[in-house]
């Protein structure tokens, strides 16, 4: 299904052959994560090449057939017609395939793909949120934001994440209102933005909670929140990006922190953590059926504080918030 | 000073400009790591642009000029003459620079000058290791390889690591005889090999113990550390890298283990976790004055068990094993 769907795309995209190297690619249409460096070359079918020491997995994980590397100075010789790389292919890969980068054709198609889910995708995303909201509710903020950050990421890990889909972000105090804000060693004060996820067999999940102790915080909390329901609202098969963003910004513009709203509204994850579509005000295109995005609004007031709320949804005719966790949770410092 | 030595080695490659914009090679001319999107232009000096949301930390942070990040369609302009490039910038990045891949010289100026360490630099990694070290000593072998994995992350963490250095290998019973193990949810069994390192402030460590308790397992072991100490005597200004391979090789070919020596003897590290120089067979190079690099034979028999003893070694003319570790350490299941 996935495979045709890729082959389709490149026949409408003119692409003859299709060399591929990212990962997350490889896994998307194998099902094998190489563990050294791999690659696909795509014509009539996709073909995996694997070096010697992921033989034996990839030969036991791959739905496709798989081959022993080629040496790169051999790969010109595999591709033919009109020839598609990724985005993201290196110079140093560029090299061996021409050396007239107008003869490559950049290809989005794997990305373009991979904003809709699949039911195993969807199953896998269900495992890694499940893993993280649990790991939640280990939280310990009796010391450092490190220390909270490695208490979240210790349970998430005991529960079968391979790593956190990225660095958690535990931002405290004055430091919430950095949305990049970084772990610090400082003592945990509130507001407390924690934004983290767990990886399962490679897949994601991407969640935020604020957790908060004053009016004032509260406050902020209950705009953010209404701004999230509003854009959770809008989530379904065919309302633009740009209106998913436009509903959660009208409600803090209309409560005055238009300013304070200095990221989009959400983004599409997966394999990685940020994948198309992005829910921003100059996106172009609608939902479709079986994308999983964030919702994640926030107000951000510098040298004051930061509140921000994550849930992840998956687009349906009546679309479903996969996180389950309460908004607003309990804690004690 | 480094920047002296990458504005020689460019003018020595006849290079006018170069266009850099790996974050860790921005980190080493910078000491800036920047946060998103971000490149620098050497010509004269070496120029960092950045996105307005590292502004106030690279002005603050960076030891180099810092301006406002300029269009990708207008960066074409800012170089001229021979224009260097890394190996690793990608074909969305390469189509602004030129249409034409024999038009960029491929540089490794960076990877060059980065094989050997500063001051500063080796202070990093020490702070490293030692991080790295104290988390060894919290490792709990009760549960499953996962769960020890996160005990050991928790305590580097909670260290003032930002994150590991790589995916921390817990591989035990007969899973130790593949390098490439994944930490798995199997409960922890002899022996056990723990490859891990932290990370401080950017900097990596790399260390590995095995944990051994029977007769047949001290046997492979004592051979991979007369191995180990046989490649750590050889370390020294001027030898050659194939030459440091060869002592640990020749010792384990010697007991009749040699096919079961997979990989080569060392790397150097850093900023990445593999840097150059590679400690293999087949590397050309010598040695140089404060290199630093792992020094980790092993021992691979399929089905049966893996050991591999892993030690830091900073070059000088009496090289100085970083690490302070025993090699064998005391453990309980």
């Amino acid at each position: 299904m996935k495979n045709e769907e890729i082959l389709n795309q490149l026949k409408d995209e003119n692409i003859d052959s299709m060399f591929v190297y990212k990962p997350e690619n490889i896994k998307y249409i194998s099902d094998f994560y190489p563990s050294s460096f791999a690659y696909l070359i795509i014509d009539e079918e996709p073909v995996l090449y694997v070096n010697s020491i992921d033989k034996e997995d990839a030969e036991e994980q791959s739905t496709i057939e798989t081959r022993d590397i080629v040496r790169l100075g051999e790969v010109k010789d595999l591709l033919k017609g009109n020839i598609a790389v990724e985005e993201s292919l290196d110079f140093g890969l560029l090299k061996f395939l021409t050396d007239d980068l107008n003869s490559l054709t950049p290809s989005t198609v794997f990305e373009d793909k991979r904003q809709t889910k699949t039911k195993e995708e969807i199953t896998k995303i269900r495992n890694s949120i499940g893993i993280a909201e649990n790991g939640i509710k280990e939280i310990d903020f009796t010391s450092t934001e490190k220390y909270a950050a490695a208490s979240l990421e210790f349970d998430m890990t005991i529960n079968g994440s391979t790593k956190p889909a990225f660095d958690t972000i535990v931002a405290s105090g004055t430091r919430s209102s950095s949305p990049h804000s970084l772990t610090s060693m400082n003592r945990v004060e509130t507001p407390i933005v924690v934004d983290w996820g767990a990886r399962y067999d490679h897949y994601c999940s991407d969640i935020t909670r604020t957790f908060i102790d004053s009016e004032r915080q509260e406050e902020i909390w209950n705009i953010v929140l209404e701004a999230q329901k509003a854009a959770i609202n809008t989530i379904a098969p065919g309302v633009k990006f740009a209106d998913v963003d436009k509903a959660a910004r009208d409600v803090i513009t209309e409560y005055g922190y238009g300013d304070y709203f200095i990221h989009s509204t959400g983004h599409g994850f997966g394999l990685d953590i940020h994948e198309n579509p992005n829910l921003s005000y100059n996106s172009n295109g609608v939902l479709e059926e079986n994308m999983i995005v964030t919702a994640e609004p926030g107000i951000y007031i510098p040298g004051e504080l930061g509140v921000r709320i994550e849930d992840d949804v998956l687009v349906k005719k009546n679309s479903e918030v996969l996180t389950s966790l309460d908004k607003k949770l309990d804690f004690s410092l």
